[in-house]
């Protein structure tokens, strides 16, 4: 596998290569791209073609999608899951599996996961399985599902003892973000996707950290040029990590900067109190503070990053858990490893490791960053 | 990929080795492999296995295949699925997630599939999925498994809608074929593996064919060092075949040799009157006719290959269908295209290849090779 990362502006598209040899596939990212025939000729064509959806996106997006993908296809079958991350289960995907043989769907389908990550992920699971394989094109509808599942090959149901238990690496055969469904989302999901974008600048790149910093504005507003851009920067560097460690591990988990302290945050204040992209925003925040304190950053960087997650909307001062209860939940964490806590933190501006702390230390961070109890 | 395969004899082992760059692995052939401890080398050692396998074969290997991999896992699970075709479902592959997750099982568990081509198709699927893929070791206990399910990567669960129809292409890390487990073997099942192994003699390899002709007795009389070899040629020969079409198709239907006419047999008849092996045989005797026809192969050689299936105990002559009931049923079958069958013929002796054939010359088949209605 090569790390080469392809990426050029043409018009008004962006288009990020992501080079795995015989599997590379581009992203394209930009305005009005279903109405632009030439988006879509590597999604392939033939007899049939499938679009997953959920009953919110399906009713907003699958008919413009269905036109855009109509000359190439001589059927499209629309395949609505219901909207939530409760249903990404084995009985959605199964329902996708009996759409398919009823309407006799051959190997040569070819999937379009048309919605968020849980879409996404669904759709793309069903595409390894299906006959062993079928081909799948992601159109990502979230800001979240555009920086995150175009880049890793990542697909997955949920179990009932676990998350992103049963599910496959596969890589879709093209990736559309359409920056103008992002209009259309909510300001929740969208804060969710804006943390995940500036986690990518303290972790692998200073000067995308400074771009950040200096367009957070312009993301807010959900400018479409800036949302373009980021977006096409958060995808080079997801390829970059990605291309280094394909199947998980040690490299890839500096993606999740900021996730152990909002995961304990998220569930220690109960789930739907603090969304998922405050909890990140606040985790990262956390995280810096720790890393400074480790003198492994400047204390500096740390506060730039937390008036950067300030400006960006979100609280920078956690929930009154008690230093106990989050050290308690952060032993939960998958990254830990018998019982020691593994925190990604910043060793220098602009990158991260994985490593663990003191407990004195950690909790002089929950002190310092939490409401006191 | 590399088409390279090495085959060697150690002592009275032989091993095939499938060349698949970093997923390659050996096919490991002979008597008492549970006793041996360098045989399970290379599958692995860690915190957690779990054998997979079926209420017939468990009872009877389970225990001692627990033995062999003891010291190398600290734990050794056991799951065990209903035995059947009817039970390759949703619901068994389930039933493997459901165990592995209230055990604990991580993602460096290996999973070992104990049993025939059922138990290994479900267990390679299930390690294909669980956490995204983790190791598994096939341990075949039938012919037709140890001759078929060893090479190809070929992993399913059935649909109500369609055999094999859920699945992924998932390599084992090792295989072990111990030629004992085949002294348990019914005499049906016996029969389903010899009608594959005669299989590859005619379309793949005119020596084999030989070497078949001559020790078809010491085969049917289930000698181990007979069988030990027809296994790793088979290998050898699905090895090359695969290789140069990992992921299905052409040059791979040629291992469908028979199975058109077969197929027919089997259904038309209705399922379970004619056994698996002896359609096939038959349709191989029929195939070999309407080649000879069709002036692509010497009438002797499709009396040779008639002889062989005769003498391996199968019939030769079809049930009394009619041949527009042939010629129906032949119209379902997957490698139709368009309504047009597609046969497997032998166009040279010991080589195949995939085309139709008159309806006329296909009647003139029926006629002669089945009972008259």
């Amino acid at each position: 596998m090569s790390d080469v990362i392809a990426a050029e502006q043409r018009n008004d598209k962006r288009i990020v290569q992501i080079e795995l040899g015989d599997r590379s596939y581009p992203i394209v990212i930009g305005r009005r791209l279903f109405d632009d025939a030439s988006v879509w000729s590597s999604a392939g064509e033939g007899d049939c073609a499938a679009i997953v959806t959920n009953t919110t996106v399906g009713p907003l997006y699958a008919a413009t999608l269905e036109r855009a993908i109509s000359n190439r296809f001589r059927r499209v079958i629309h395949i609505e899951l219901r909207d939530g991350e409760e249903f990404k289960d084995a009985a959605s995907l199964n329902h996708i599996f009996d759409r398919l043989l009823s309407e006799r769907a051959d190997r040569k389908t070819v999937l379009f996961a048309l919605g968020g990550g849980v879409v996404g992920d669904m759709t793309g699971f069903a595409a390894a399985c299906y006959m062993r394989g079928i081909p799948f094109v992601q159109v990502p509808t979230t800001l979240l599902a555009q920086v995150d599942s175009s880049v890793g090959g990542k697909t997955a149901i949920n179990h009932p003892l676990g998350k992103n238990m049963i599910g496959a690496f596969y890589q879709p055969r093209l990736v559309v973000a359409d920056l103008d469904t992002l209009s259309t989302l909510p300001a929740r999901e969208f804060a969710a996707g804006l943390a995940e974008v500036i986690k990518y600048g303290p972790v692998l790149d200073p000067q995308f950290f400074n771009w950040i910093e200096t367009n957070i504005d312009a993301l807010i507003a959900r400018d479409t040029d800036a949302l373009g851009y980021a977006i096409q920067r958060c995808c080079e560097l997801k390829a970059e990590v990605v291309a280094k460690d394909e199947h998980e591990a040690n490299v890839r988990a500096v993606l999740n900067f900021g996730h152990t302290f909002g995961h304990a945050i998220e569930t220690g204040a109960g789930y739907g109190v603090w969304m998922h992209g405050e909890a990140v925003g606040c985790g990262m925040a956390m995280a810096a503070d720790l890393s400074a304190r480790l003198g492994m950053i400047s204390e500096a960087f740390a506060i730039r990053l937390r008036r950067l997650v300030e400006r960006a909307g979100f609280p920078v001062v956690g929930p009154r858990l008690g230093a106990d209860r989050y050290l308690e939940l952060m032993r939960h964490d998958k990254k830990s490893e018998g019982g020691e806590i593994r925190f990604v933190l910043l060793d220098e501006d602009g990158h991260a490791s994985i490593r663990p702390a003191p407990d004195t230390i950690v909790r002089q961070v929950i002190d310092a960053n939490c409401q006191r109890s």
